[in-house]
């Protein structure tokens, strides 16, 4: 293999799959970037056989040669010592020369490397993925939906099922839901469908890879295609394939879980009611529980107050924008609140109570795409 | 006690005080924030028995009120709380009221935090330092200063004097030398001293009370006022006062360990020495020793190569910009060099060698104010 490569759009791609490597990984071969050259450009993947992620490099784009490529070929190296090395070399190109037993000569400018590659047969596979199930979407709006359902993942094993986020999609709407079983979260949204039937549910998508999958898309309304078989999910942008597997089981009914009714409705600033839960929960770092009392006053007013008994007391008034309903008392866990608020894009919010000891919604007060759910904690 | 404060003014002085505070201290009264108020202003107080500082706030300054004091008094605040508090609440002011028993509200906007203080008598006294020994210097100067030395003092206990960086003055003239016994930082400046007398040596200032220091001051012109005592040092400008305990125990002589001749001396560019010596030990993150090769070649160019049997080889070649004496061929660690090469401010150093087995000089090239002193490495 004997390729000359543009430097920026080489570091872009080992940047984007070694996202998919792990250091932790059993396998040896997965530790490493597969690098072929063929006639066509350069393809690099990475793996840690949850997630793979393909990067191609075409030999040109809009006219500009962006590979020289004189002798075909593969090579695995080792993912660590290779991005930190491809973004630190010198000169505008990198040319790639792989010799006798995978040694892999790198030259750049005033700087040689040679680095002992890997046997390239031994990399495993990617799936091979039938594209019948596809539809598609704006990549920012991709990049939104999982911003504000992933941070709502279990992240403990004791019901790995629950790590994951599902989807489901019917009539077009894409719904997808993430919980830890204290607090729910669950946004809805159009998408594009190849056949106006596509329907499945049970699609449940580790967190861990839409999170990855985020850090690599740009924030761009290009669509990006998103094809579902039974154990695998494949993202298909371009030059740019991720792929996830799906986890097996059965992910619990949440619609049920939705109150329908509300006895208490207030609609608040979302800064404000973020910014007092925050200095609310300043004195509990240490009590992990992250309490905080909310109690209807007179005048519109929230009060919402915590207490560490050694350190002290906070209180906050939040006035409320809008304000129907019983009186009521309640406490839940603020981080989980904040979590909620911190992805919510309104200016407004509302909460819907259905009494002290019943889950509760909060939802953006102008839209109605999203909705958020948490349980109360008993404080007697 | 109460009194009602400029918030962001208030933020500034808990956070310069905040730095002398650890919250690994054996003495509980000191984890916390010492707050007086006096009919001037407000003085708060941080200490870890090493370095305490003081950071005053006058009532007014430049026609604009900063404290309106209703009654004096103190109080001692827990500092990991306070300091989070003070900067995230809601108003432009604070006010501040000390009840029985310590309890301490603080109220700004909609906020109220009810703190559980300390009793400000068990807080111990600073030092009392008589203004004797004084010079002064620029603050910017003494921030080069730090930081041109502080990084060569050793981290390991085993000589704890080499934990700190020594400085002397003679007419006028400050030295402050760090070492940790295989490389060395010297650093000359001249300073103004309040009488033309003033001489001392064996001055040993922690290497940690001065990198704080160097958090703290900001970087303009202004003068600072730093006076010596026996066991103490102060760094005195306006409206905070730094104190720092001295290092006990003699400095080694370090002047006779810096040779005077050369046997070969190049000079190249700084920043190009930098990437080059940074590539070299890409593949070496594993190997602790950090150990590079240095070869003179033809054509006045330094070869620099560094192996990993295990990953591979690394070749870099500088240009020199000048290069006169023998053919040389050196080791040594080369992260030393890296951490000097980044606080030369010069473009161009000069490197004078002594020979494969001695220690070798490196300064700016158009400048004689800074050296730095490295042993080689034998690697054979």
């Amino acid at each position: 293999m004997k390729f000359t490569i543009q430097r920026d759009k080489f570091v872009q791609s080992v940047q984007h799959v070694s996202k998919a490597i792990s250091s932790r990984t059993t396998i040896p071969i997965l530790t490493g970037v597969k690098i072929e050259a063929s006639d066509e450009g350069v393809t690099l993947t990475g793996s840690d056989s949850d997630i793979s992620i393909e990067s191609f490099i075409p030999k040109e784009e809009e006219d500009n040669q962006l590979v020289d490529i004189e002798q075909e070929g593969s090579i695995v190296l080792q993912a660590r010592f290779f991005a930190d090395i491809v973004k630190k070399l010198p000169g505008d190109t990198i040319e790639v020369v792989v010799s006798d037993q995978f040694v892999t000569r790198l030259t750049s400018g005033s700087s040689v490397f040679n680095l002992n590659g890997l046997d390239p047969e031994e990399y495993p596979r990617l799936p091979e993925i039938e594209e019948e199930n596809v539809f598609k979407m704006p990549k920012d709006l991709l990049k939104s939906i999982i911003r504000q359902t992933a941070f709502a993942v279990s992240t403990v094993e004791t019901r790995p099922i629950l790590t994951g986020i599902h989807w489901s999609v019917e009539e077009g709407n894409l719904t997808c839901t993430a919980t830890d079983s204290h607090r729910l979260a669950m946004r809805h949204a159009q998408v594009e469908t190849n056949s106006g039937e596509l329907t499945f549910s049970n699609v449940v998508i580790p967190g861990k890879s839409l999170t990855e999958l985020n850090k690599i898309l740009d924030d761009t309304d290009d669509w990006i295609d998103i094809i579902v078989t039974d154990n695998q999910i494949l993202f298909k942008s371009t030059n740019l394939l991720f792929f996830s597997r799906l986890l097996d089981g059965n992910y619990p009914a949440t619609k049920n879980m939705i109150p329908s009714s509300s006895k208490t409705s207030v609609t608040l600033n979302a800064k404000q009611l973020l910014a007092s839960i925050e200095r609310a929960l300043l004195l509990s770092r240490e009590g992990k529980n992250n309490v905080v009392n909310v109690k209807t006053m007179e005048n519109q007013v929230l009060e919402i107050t915590s207490v560490t008994p050694e350190v002290g007391k906070v209180t906050e008034s939040v006035e409320t924008l809008n304000y129907s309903g019983e009186e009521l008392r309640i406490s839940f866990n603020g981080k989980n609140l904040i979590d909620a608020l911190k992805v919510i894009e309104s200016t407004d919010i509302t909460i819907d109570f259905t009494g002290a000891m019943s889950p509760f919604v909060m939802k953006p007060a102008d839209q109605d795409h999203m909705l958020h759910l948490f349980s109360p904690v008993r404080t007697y």
